[in-house]
């Protein structure tokens, strides 16, 4: 069996308490994962929080990954993917630029495990992009660096159209076809050409990754009750509309633009195996009204599987009770269950 | 006890069904109200659905009224505030323009009875737009023209930001600060001052009619994680955050713009006596996600209660056992109870 391989994301953050405290309490989650981190990140964030959990480093991924594919090891089992060179400390709550390096490195490292086959997923810990761009990290997130190194391993140009935001909890699975832009800009972004290749996308991955043999998809109108016949707003008309006629010339299950304000509602949303979104909170405004802390981040097109936590790297709970993990297991489960289906 | 005033809408539309079904149920919701419709559009949908109810009609609403604040009638009670001359027939589930002109004059003279302090606040059924609108009728919805009749009452001019819809279930309340338009027209719609009048409205109402001493209100971003400072969009900075900065300046308790995604999470939107939302999917989608048929879509800023279902006239459904009546049911609970507090 491979193993996951999980990211700590920023290490001043809560990333390695939610994983220190999922351990704690479900130890079994862990089993055939490593994680791709320094041991001692890890080891001081234990000592801060006063829990006690055997750590085991490697600096050889082979070895790490037997280890965790054997079940060996009582204990938590690090691959420390970094020189021994760079031993910056880590001040919890306060993230320095002199980690970022190795913060991007983490990744970096455990992405390319999953795209040569030594780790079967990547479950992502938050990090915190500002402090990553000021030392050189041009990207506006962990999604689009991914999907960069995917095209540099594919040899391919990387295109944004190529993947697709997912947010998944037990109720609701919404996947986006704009992220993080100003509401003003959305409109114009809608493209009939960019909206079908998200919808292949979705179809794509529920059938190879959640086993869905025949997925049914929403879309998403972007005007208030579908725009009533171009009444307000002709985006549904012009734009969303098409892209749903060639998807079912494709053989795709996919409605036509549906009012976003009761697509959501318990009777619809449980006719759909996804609901395909216009813009970010016409996706998260239902998934968190429902699944606040419970939902998992998933990243779909990408050549290997990626989840992640759906929250930041709150600075101001480092260390403290006030933490949660229940985003980082199901985030481990979804990555398992998606490698199980792959 | 003043007698709420209840109207049916569409007479082709379901509206009769609910209030049939709504007393056949629960006759006590019904006890101090009036039907603002001759009785014939009632006793027609009785012999359609198969069920017996006395319907007693008064011409006279002064008559009608007496009889229900005594509670001395049993059965529903219909005020016909339409001459005789007018008998069109009504065909179950196919509105006519016929028919549109008396449905406009008994909303007009339902709206005139709580204007005149005959009636306790108005509950309105669901009508068809297209139809009235083709017989003359000029405004958007029921609440313009409701806004208009009050104005003309009050010898004023109307003005757009003179109301505000809000929509409310057990477990949440809505406030919108755009309504109807497209998605693209909302971010040049939203104004400081009609932001604040907004804000002003639901503080005074959720005072006076909602009995609540000191409302917490929160105040929605346009943008995703409210812009991030201005990274992506910059309403929030320039229109809504001087907003809520001068609702507090009037002694309000506002918050500043908060991303629209977690402000509707079960422990932050219990933090709030009423969100107040900058378009329609942003209020509604999180209202039908949580309470879908349960909901009260209620007019505030108008010189009276007015509470409204919040479904359409579902013609396909007109006489079949597929009617709900929740939303009518809790329509005129909410109406009795915003009464009770006036």
């Amino acid at each position: 069996m491979i193993p996951l391989v999980i990211t700590v994301g920023e290490p001043a953050g809560i990333g390695s308490d939610c994983i220190l405290r999922a351990w704690s309490g479900q130890k079994d989650t862990f089993e055939h994962s490593i994680i791709a981190a320094p041991a001692k990140w890890l080891q001081e964030r234990l000592e801060l929080i006063d829990i006690d959990i055997p750590i085991k480093e490697y600096d050889n991924i082979n070895e790490a990954t037997l280890n965790a594919s054997s079940n060996s090891v009582e204990g938590l089992i690090c691959w420390n993917p970094l020189s021994t060179q760079n031993s910056c400390p880590v001040m919890a709550g306060n993230p320095s630029q002199r980690t970022a390096k190795a913060v991007v490195h983490c990744i970096e490292a455990a992405a390319n495990a999953c795209l040569h086959g030594k780790a079967a997923a990547l479950v992502t810990g938050p990090i915190e992009k500002a402090v990553l761009r000021s030392a050189g990290f041009e990207f506006p997130g962990h999604t689009e660096f991914l999907a960069h190194l995917s095209a540099v391993a594919m040899q391919q140009p990387t295109k944004q159209s190529d993947f697709v935001m997912m947010l998944a909890s037990n109720q609701i699975r919404v996947a986006l076809l704009t992220t993080h832009m100003a509401l003003r800009d959305v409109p114009d972004a809608l493209k009939t050409s960019s909206t079908l290749k998200c919808l292949q996308i979705v179809d794509h991955d529920l059938r190879s990754r959640f086993g869905i043999e025949a997925p049914r998809l929403a879309l998403c109108a972007l005007n208030p009750h579908a725009g009533e016949q171009g009444h307000f707003g002709r985006e549904e008309i012009d734009v969303l509309a098409p892209a749903a006629q060639q998807a079912r010339d494709c053989g795709l299950n996919v409605s036509n633009p549906l009012p976003a304000d009761t697509v959501f509602s318990a009777n619809m949303r449980q006719a759909y195996d996804a609901i395909v979104c216009c813009y970010h909170d016409q996706a998260l405004i239902p998934l968190k009204t429902l699944s606040f802390g419970e939902a998992v981040n998933i990243t779909l097109g990408l050549p290997f599987i990626r989840t992640s936590v759906d929250h930041g790297t709150a600075l101001d709970r480092v260390g403290t009770e006030d933490v949660s993990c229940t985003s980082l297991l199901a985030a481990i489960r979804m990555a398992r269950q998606m490698a199980a289906n792959d």
